[in-house]
């Protein structure tokens, strides 16, 4: 191997590293803490940032010693992460400066936009700023290699590699066929869980203890994992050892921080024990997001709203609630699962949260197949297909279109991958009670066994194996949606008796 | 004005600005709630950033574009903030790229080895990390313009224009032979204060909440000003709209929070207040520190420590800690002025406190008038120091050579500006008490008269005229130390009855 063209790449990665470090903290910040006065002027800044990221990234000079590199006799995973990262690079050599300029610029003054769109409830003062960002993401695509396939289908295996709108809709139609009618057969079932017991105001400071016995039961080490709030919980990836989550709390709600947390906490840990020789490469971060979201979904629901995770948490629960006293754990686990049509994604039981996606889904793939959008109706299309496929409508924009941020942040192609994720992880729960005794460890607080069979079969390898080769070697089998299909038919068939 | 130079400067400009907000928010981050174990790979990326803009920010092409601009027919405004600009550069562009790499890596590493020596009360493990910091300030000023300048005088002038050792071995001898025989006099004076209604425990959430009301009394506005906690409170200037403050909370020391959130409060409001039209130029940010600090001591001492500033908010004090309800007014004014030798500079009373900035001013000429320096030795000079000065003589190091963090950031030449911002402080003090009636403002809860004093006679200009010339237009007088030596002798021979 050419020591010298070695030596470059590793100058190379420090810097695009060091970039990419800076915006993940002034990102995090602007979505934590940062007074709003300042926001303009980061902004700004973030996009002049960003751009000499993407000038440093993209220098052509550098992409051809990285290219000279990944020919060189180098061992496997540095040629897996020189790929991964030439991908990338390749993906994007050929968009100019000022294109990629203006998409940052886009994107960050519509995150600013959107935060107060969704204050307002106003979709119409947004929709100039969601124009400016698909136009700047459909322009940057002209420049991408295949821009004679289909521009959706292009982000969508920018997310998930691999994937395009033939497998999604697939995926989906196999989803609408099997769960829209046992949705509505819940929706008329006789078996009603009766939830008033969680109709109170739940004192937040006390949810925030909870909250800290749970993550000390799910061994959450705050050396290397620091919690915050927001309105919206997401995960921030700083380093192998630095990653940040956030959650949210509600008065009226008491699981939703529960759950956000323990979701949250899924990506957190994947990031955690990926292989610590991976630090700072493309192995360690070009994981496709199904894949990550299936470890989040895992952990949310296949282990957070099983009984045997609540046995020993319950009883912690209901000494911060007293008035949960009489509570018991059986009934507590219809409450945790209770399925019932809502208006918000990120507040949907684990049933009927596909559709939520499917109806993103949907709409994106409107957007990029179509040459002009009516703006003006994209949010009556939203309420339509929620009508249609979950039965509710919403009151107004804040809780309908606007709800999520992956579009002001250019995210298209991203929704998808969550009921991917989900399906993965059924797959992979499948495999795992199979070899490990769940229950058992988790009524007997030892989470870390947990933690160390996902680390051991998942997490540790990064991006150094495709989610197939993963899901393969795990499972021993090829991606199959109907462990998915069939988990939410059971699960749920029981819970309502039907 | 050649209109291709002047676009040329801006852009440079702007990236010169997208460089330092990322570190700011990247130290602002480290210091606030990043988890501990990303520290390292953190500090790595931010030595590589710092390079990044240093290599930037020197160019010696750019350089010369800007020195030509400052030669064309521009405004006087533009020509101050290039001037400025300039001085900064030619100070540091001979300085070779891996001179400058190695000093922010010493200084990133010795700021997380000087974190864990306090708390290990450890002076001996932080000697490398402070011999390699000064090594790297030392190497770095062999390539300065002024090299054949003792080195120290070039530190001290870079952090207070114009300021050496001989001014302030001048002043600080001034200081010494009035305050030291005072501060023994009240030693041995027959008055004492009784304290020991402050020996007592005081609910840090109670604390956060008179301070959110005392907040709301100096009309901190939230959605430019962030205050988060740390050991050692500091204010970080991110934009003129944004600037955030850290305090921190004992619950053995109610006052302690209550002077450190003044004392940077004084600081973002000088940052919040510079003309808006300086935003991102070297007229915001280009401020002498005892200039700085003249404004953060006024607010404390002179604003803060007055009996007209608590009479409105006493009550509210006594509200959240019932226990101090027999307290009047006359003797929480002793409590909040009580002068005492003490070890700990951030919380000494107004009257020892430049005794402490001596003892350090002392120690680093030593340092820097020296070839070697025995560091075995230092933490020793520095308690015999505090023996013979104040009388007092730390019992580990923790409350001695260690407790301030200047020297791992490699600040030398920082700590003079603290006393002689004191003593600006004290001469615009008796120059605002004679145009403005002070205490009925106070009294009146008119605390925006204050800070729009403040900023039309001294904030608005930020760098944009000297501290010279700010001193004489407001004050028409050149610097003199004897107000604040008068001012010091005033106020306590009144309150010890001297």
């Amino acid at each position: 191997m050419n020591q010298e063209l070695y030596d470059y790449y590793q100058a190379y990665k420090q810097k695009t590293n060091a970039y990419a470090l800076a915006l993940s903290t002034m990102s995090f910040d602007q979505a934590t803490i940062a007074p709003k006065n300042g926001t303009s002027y980061s902004n700004q800044l973030m996009a002049v940032l960003s751009t000499e990221a993407f000038i440093h990234a993209s220098n052509p000079e550098s992409i051809k010693k990285i290219e000279q590199l990944a020919n060189e006799d180098i061992d496997d995973l540095l040629k897996k992460e020189l790929s991964l990262l030439l991908k990338e690079l390749h993906d994007n050599k050929d968009v100019p400066t000022d294109v990629f300029s203006e998409f940052t610029l886009a994107t960050n003054e519509a995150g600013t936009a959107w935060s107060d769109a969704i204050d307002n409830q106003d979709y119409i003062t947004f929709i100039p700023y969601l124009e400016r960002v698909i136009n700047a993401v459909k322009k940057q695509l002209k420049y991408h290699p295949n821009k004679k396939e289909c521009a959706y289908n292009i982000l969508l295996d920018r997310f998930e590699p691999g994937m395009n709108m033939d497998k999604y809709d697939a995926f989906f139609e196999q989803v609408k066929e099997s769960l829209i009618p046992l949705i509505h057969q819940i929706i008329d079932a006789d078996k009603k869980i009766d939830e008033s017991i969680l109709n109170q105001s739940f004192d937040i400071k006390s949810q925030e203890v909870f909250m800290n016995e749970l993550c000390e039961y799910m061994r959450v080490n705050r050396d290397e994992c620091y919690i915050s709030t927001t309105q919206h919980p997401f995960t921030s990836f700083f380093s192998g050892n630095d990653v940040r989550i956030t959650t949210h709390y509600y008065e009226k709600n008491l699981l939703s921080a529960i759950f956000s947390t323990i979701h949250e906490y899924g990506h957190a840990l994947f990031g955690l024990q990926i292989d610590d020789a991976f630090e700072g490469t493309s192995l360690s971060n070009a994981i496709g997001f199904a894949m990550h979201e299936s470890q989040s979904r895992f952990l949310e629901n296949h282990i957070g709203k099983s009984k045997a995770f609540w046995e020993p948490n319950l009883a912690k629960l209901k000494a911060n609630f007293p008035s949960l006293e009489s509570l018991d754990i059986d009934t507590f686990m219809e409450l945790v699962n209770v399925s019932k049509p809502s208006l918000v994604r990120t507040e949907a039981d684990e049933l009927t949260y596909p559709l939520h996606v499917i109806i993103r889904y949907e709409l994106e793939k409107e957007m990029f197949e179509n040459e002009t959008i009516d703006y003006l109706q994209l949010n009556e299309k939203w309420n339509q297909k929620y009508k249609e496929y979950l039965g509710v409508t919403p009151s107004h924009d804040g809780e309908g279109i606007l709800q999520d941020m992956h579009w002001s942040s250019a995210y298209f192609g991203y929704f998808p991958t969550y009921a991917l994720g989900s399906a993965y992880a059924a797959q992979f729960y499948h495999t795992m009670s199979q070899r490990l005794d769940v229950d058992s460890i988790l009524k007997n607080n030892e989470f870390e066994k947990i933690a160390t069979w996902l680390k051991d079969n998942i997490h540790h390898h990064g991006a150094s194996k495709t989610t197939e080769e993963i899901l393969f070697e795990v499972t021993h089998e090829e991606f199959n949606p109907m462990y998915y299909i069939t988990y939410l038919q059971d699960k749920f068939k029981t819970l309502y008796k039907l």
